[in-house]
């Protein structure tokens, strides 16, 4: 089943582009699906959907305000990315075993009870930075770089890798 | 000399908080400074360099209008992280050599002229995501990791990494 990124507490105005990156970063990186929680945003959901749509690929994007259920029903290894967690670099070889990972990412202020409902809380960094480059480095360990192969089936645009410029095919 | 990042085109508001997840990003996996250019901020300028000095190490911050200045004069290797460019897994066992590197960021539209002033146009996955996620991914895999034992001196506040919920040093 993959890895499926759960998105709390997002606030319109002030998460959007945030969030959107959250949710781009996940699809781009290898996730599955994104979940976004708080405030329910039809914008962000409708636009990573239509990249997702002329991009290619079979990612999910759902909205869900009770993450708590989320959480609580998700049936293989929950991973709560936080700066206070215990380092990345040490734990990725067990988490790297699990098939399913749901990886659940805060903004402002996560729940004290986050913190329990997970089997792991894990840092990238335990400096404050920013969850979408948790997220990446997450990912990019997680899949060891394979990710970055990944091919996004039935796209109608795909970049040309190219030294200058912008080069595309579109379909 | 290390790893310079400079921020092309910040917008407030628009940008604030993606920008200021740039420069954290930036400090917390290992660069040595961030050059914002575009729109100048003083408050995100303020709160980097206020973090920076609460959590350590030696990161510095400058505001440059003129960023053709910098990407002309810099003496090191120059790096456009771009969704069109070569794919980082190709190219960075030649970029990983040069010591001293110039990483270029656009935020929504780079000039073109970008594109050709550089060394290198450098994709972190040929798809649309984020700068933010870019940014992770090639620092981790620029200092292969070791990014994440960097010890960052004379901090007031550190974090302990930590199982469950939030431990602190402070000094």
């Amino acid at each position: 089943m993959g890895v499926t990124v759960l998105r709390l507490g997002h606030r319109h105005y002030r998460d959007q582009r945030l969030t959107t990156h959250v949710a781009l970063t996940a699809r781009a990186l290898g996730a599955e699906k994104v979940i976004l929680s708080g405030e329910k945003d039809e914008k962000i959901i409708g636009s990573v959907k239509d990249i997702a749509k002329r991009w290619g690929g079979d990612f999910e994007v759902e909205y869900e305000k009770n993450y708590r259920r989320i959480i609580t029903n998700f049936h293989g290894v929950k991973v709560h990315l936080t700066m206070y967690g215990l380092r990345v670099q040490d734990k990725m070889k067990d988490i790297r075993g699990e098939k399913d990972v749901l990886l659940v990412l805060g903004s402002e202020k996560v729940p004290g009870d986050v913190y329990h409902m997970v089997d792991y809380n894990i840092a990238v960094g335990s400096q404050p930075h920013s969850e979408v480059a948790a997220l990446a480095v997450f990912l990019h360990e997680y899949f060891r770089g394979k990710e970055l192969e990944k091919v996004f089936g039935g796209a109608k645009i795909k970049v040309r890798p190219h030294e200058c410029g912008k080069s595309f095919f579109t379909s």
